[in-house]
């Protein structure tokens, strides 16, 4: 069966979703165009679209395989995959297991510094202001989403952590903090969005060398090593690492 | 039996603590002084230590009433209270029943709007940035108090919101919001610090007028007036307003 994208109906900085036919399904397309955060210039990463989409795939169906479930459905192409439309939480879910940069400074901690548990926290998605931390109780009385559904939300977010550091370790790198989204489909709470060099802050185990995007945006020839580097490690195969 | 003040082991802002001959129980004496926030100069509203006294006395009897644990004990002389020596944990909860000032600008609420559900935020009582908000992982992760505390820290609050918030309504006042401290006394969580016109945000339910501190610090006429509304309404009589 081949999908065929129909209305573009969203476009981002990284990625564009298109209807299908089906009006429960979406394709996913991740772009190649990089602006670099100042907005001054448009970089091309090598296949950065074709690297975000394979590594998101071949995590999201990784963490299937534990029983957390994701909007990922199948891979389309080198840059696209076919995902359930969701109806996202309007919040940012950060999972920390380190503490580094904003996060060491807010409360004093040390860089590096393991965390004696990971760290959920969650942010307002669409603010103006970068601090609007909230809690459970801001989400809920401010119709974000349920008690229930947080519940839910923090045993997955919780669980993709444990799976996916473990996963890492295994691959020679520490996975120091991640990014998710969520949203509803059909009445289930699922992870939604993607797993990338984007969202997720990676270090090397052994040199402790920093494949963190953020840090190198001005730096093309490190943008294309944390790509290619990311994507290498996490298609390794399991025990080609002593 | 009379108290002895033995040791003095703190001073703060608004309250000095003093060690008695049992080690499981202190004095707590509210001062009368009070420095202007910017720390020029010190006023004396007119038996400020005498009313923050009596109205946490009285808020704190109400509270046990309604099984609401906290750490007073009996009310020693006009400026005085002998409360249960806390080991305090580390962090302010503040609840919140309207949106007005900082938090309103936060997450561009309106001042006054009603929030759906109470709110109950937590803060870092020992950081130097103002903006050190925790949620129950930081606070876990970081060793300040047990998953189990915060559970039963978080129905205390709640109950005591919705009793006090009954209380003042009552009494022809709104409980806009307050910060509570909490510490554990023999292995049970309960509620300490003050419960006064310096923690809680109150405002007239007819007129709108604003019962809070914060506004008119460099206005010792309404200072004087908020405290005096403050401690007649907490001891207006049931029935005295139709």
């Amino acid at each position: 069966m081949t999908i065929k994208k129909k209305k573009k109906f969203y476009e981002g900085k990284s990625k564009i979703l298109y209807e299908t036919e089906n009006p429960e399904q979406i394709v996913m397309e991740f772009k190649d165009d990089m602006i670099s955060l100042n907005g001054s210039k448009k970089t091309k990463p090598v296949k950065r679209g074709a690297i975000n989409n394979q590594v998101s795939a071949h995590l999201f169906r990784y963490l299937e395989s534990f029983n957390v479930p994701t909007h990922f459905m199948s891979q389309l192409n080198e840059a696209s995959m076919l995902v359930r439309r969701l109806q996202i939480l309007p919040i940012e879910v950060l999972v920390r297991n380190l503490a580094t940069g904003s996060f060491a400074k807010r409360y004093g901690l040390k860089d590096g510094e393991v965390l004696e548990k990971p760290i959920v926290e969650y942010y307002l998605k669409h603010n103006a202001k970068d601090d609007a931390m909230v809690n459970q109780h801001h989400i809920v009385a401010f119709g974000m989403a349920t008690a229930d559904e947080l519940k839910i939300v923090d045993r997955y977010v919780t669980k993709a952590n444990a799976v996916l550091k473990a996963f890492f370790i295994r691959r020679g790198m520490k996975l120091i903090d991640f990014k998710l989204e969520f949203g509803r489909y059909k009445n289930h709470v699922v992870i939604g969005d993607e797993l990338t060099p984007e969202n997720c802050r990676l270090w090397d185990a052994e040199t402790g060398e920093k494949y963190e995007l953020e840090r190198f945006r001005h730096d093309p020839v490190m943008i294309e090593k944390i790509y290619t580097e990311v994507k290498r490690r996490v298609f390794e195969k399991e025990g080609e690492r002593v």
